[in-house]
């Protein structure tokens, strides 16, 4: 199947509108560029003479520097735009930002905003691709094909899965692009969390939805613990981060009635002690810095797929 | 004429400095490099192996971003220092900051000053090449070639064109650029603003001034729309952003009133609502985002010269 | 004795655990990396494909700047991470920061860090080389290395030198580290100094102390003169500037009464007219800016010699 599949979008937006070939397509390209991450010389030329923009809205390190990475292991040039000190405080729209970037001749926008939909505002409005690096609440499609290609190489792969995504699903992105892309590949999700941190209605997306920690663990191949992020306030949820550590922290305790080779799985960066604890995240069942790793192959397949996509369609 | 004309100089400071010969030059390199910026893979090894430094005093992501792209797609390194975070805070002059740069082996030094002279006072100082990227309210020399470039590509030549400038003329580096290029090729300048926007004096550099819009517009081959800076003290010349529309903003009413091709320039970005309409921005007689396309190839022009200028000085 | 030795330390986190063969051999090839800078290409492909990561949790411009350069000089792609913008401020640990690095199969990470040892700790976490580019008051290697590039290449040999150390030697990592450099290569060091400002037990370390500017300039065949910090706390051990000038600024007047041929240093940026007169910065017997270039050749030959070793160990 993979192989009759080809990519013919421009823009990579989020899950919920790929197909489950195109899923796999990513997946795919991204286990050969992994393997060029591993090389001493780690570097194709795949994209030289190619721009990427990495245009965020939001401060980030971790997913700016990895669009970077891959970018550059691409030998496209990478400029950073950060918010902070842009334009866009003189009052800028998203779209004008947007129309100035592609008459620069820029091939790709790696977008991130607070407001859900602004990359799908932005990949109407230019002809540059643009790949979304998570908005809003909404969708951190990158995110999810990571963890989904980490699964994958771990387990061998997602259909028939059972994949407990755990914390706080009304505000994660991840957990968004993560049941779109995992239910399309056939994987059965349970989401957990405190009750007024599971959105009303998130069944519809074809997921089973628990407030009991044991329950979404207890035949789990695998669990995806998202952060807490107890600095803001949707935090107040929850009094204490001890309260939600003991309720719902993954503790080496908990794992021992787990499935032996359960694959545990964080977005990073970890509050240790708040949703799982250090044991854990170091453990042998913990994933984590392989996700990390995987992250570059991932981005990496999806800059070029829409740049050659892109290029396809002049 | 061109043909004969060679680069000689290391540094471009402003269009006051340079002969019409040299303008023509860089406008004739810049149409050579557009045509690279066109292409799927958009670099020449014309500058590998030489290093540009983007020392900017004042914050730009517009201009940066550009002269980044500019010297990267010539295969150039790029290091962007901003001031915030340097030692300029720990109290060095700018003498000593440029002297530390040029002992840093860099060929060209891009910088943004808020004095006027900046540049001067560092070209003077080191052997790298400086290239202006606007000082004070003193000249902005790549935006006004841009303006011209664009200016050129549309209407065939710049000699005896009609081009009105209209906005905050007093606080406008892009202004003052413009009225010395553009005069020294031949067009005929007019300035429009209302009167305490209107340097006094400006007349000596060969340019009509105007309060009045329609006699501004009324057979200009182009306009160029500054930017008005409401955020910042001088904008207390005008009311509001509104009145100001209703006096000096460009609307559509108004273009069907000029000549049919004219062409509308702005510098961005663009406050819509306030020095021109939306209509008018995204209309047909807008160039604005041809300009800043062409500012790419501008740029690479004068990135290229000064630096060829600089090794045959050696 | 420089051809038998090896370079087969995956970090450089100071010179304390340096041997003197191990220091010789970075300045030996420091040497080839600096004609490299004197190039009209100044680019060689040593470090093509390999990932240098600029991680500073200090401010600085000079230092990243330097080592931004040397690593592109070396064809290396560069990621600046600056600790403001970064996941650090949601509280990671330092290890998980370098694990998430390491795990972005990073070649080398350039740690600044305010606090003494955080490079070790990080060297001893990953697998990637650890560069320190000045952990608190305790080492800043690169510029001890660069000082004795500069001695050597002025004076012809560091062995048997007499070499003075000017200024807030308590809070100084450029003293310590230049301590360590130059009496390993068999230098004669005097720290001179406000007694407030010469930390207890430095002597131990195999320097003379004196509070006397005379006495530690009267026979001295180079001096080292450090930036005074009166924007920090530790600045009230003196009551001003002007007051420290009288008692410890190098003057010309003080120059005179020196060896003729006295080579000044200073890590930068100086304060004029604080720890030395504007004459002596820019005198006939100041390297100051000679400091900077050997700089990038020196880092350039830092980031060379991590690589291949932590290459030929795997």
């Amino acid at each position: 199947m993979r192989n009759k599949s080809i990519w013919t979008k421009k823009d990579l937006l989020g899950l919920e509108y790929l197909s489950s070939e195109e899923i796999e397509l990513i997946l795919y390209t991204a286990a050969s560029f992994k393997e060029v991450t591993t090389r001493q010389i780690k570097k194709v030329p795949a994209l030289r003479g190619k721009t990427v923009v990495n245009l965020f809205y939001e401060p980030s390190t971790r997913t700016r520097t990895s669009f970077e990475l891959a970018a550059k292991r691409l030998s496209a040039d990478v400029i950073n735009i950060a918010v902070e000190s842009s334009s866009v405080k003189k009052g800028e729209t998203l779209i004008d930002t947007g129309k100035n970037i592609e008459a620069l001749k820029i091939d790709t926008i790696v977008v991130r905003h607070g407001s859900s939909g602004a990359p799908h505002i932005l990949a109407r409005s230019v002809a540059s691709s643009v790949v979304n690096a998570g908005d809003g609440w909404h969708e951190h499609p990158t995110q999810a094909l990571l963890d989904m290609f980490t699964l994958k190489e771990k387990l061998g792969r997602i259909e028939g899965l059972k994949v407990s995504i755990i914390g706080d699903i009304a505000h994660s992105r991840v957990a968004r692009s993560n049941i779109w892309g995992l239910t399309k590949l056939g994987a059965k999700v349970t989401v957990c969390a405190p009750g007024i941190l599971i959105p009303e209605g998130i069944e519809r997306l074809g997921v089973k939805t628990t407030t009991d920690l044991d329950e979404a663990l207890h035949d789990a191949d695998a669990i995806n613990v998202l952060r807490m992020q107890f600095e803001r306030d949707t935090a107040v949820a929850f009094p204490s981060k001890l309260e939600y550590f003991k309720q719902y922290g993954i503790t080496t305790d908990r794992l021992a009635k787990c499935k032996k080779d359960i694959v545990v799985m964080h977005p990073g960066p970890i509050n240790r002690g708040v949703e799982m604890s250090s044991e854990v995240a170091d453990g042998k069942n913990s994933v984590i810095l392989e996700q990390v790793t995987n992250g570059i192959a991932v981005r990496m397949a999806v800059l070029y797929l829409v740049s050659v996509a892109k290029d396809a369609q002049k």
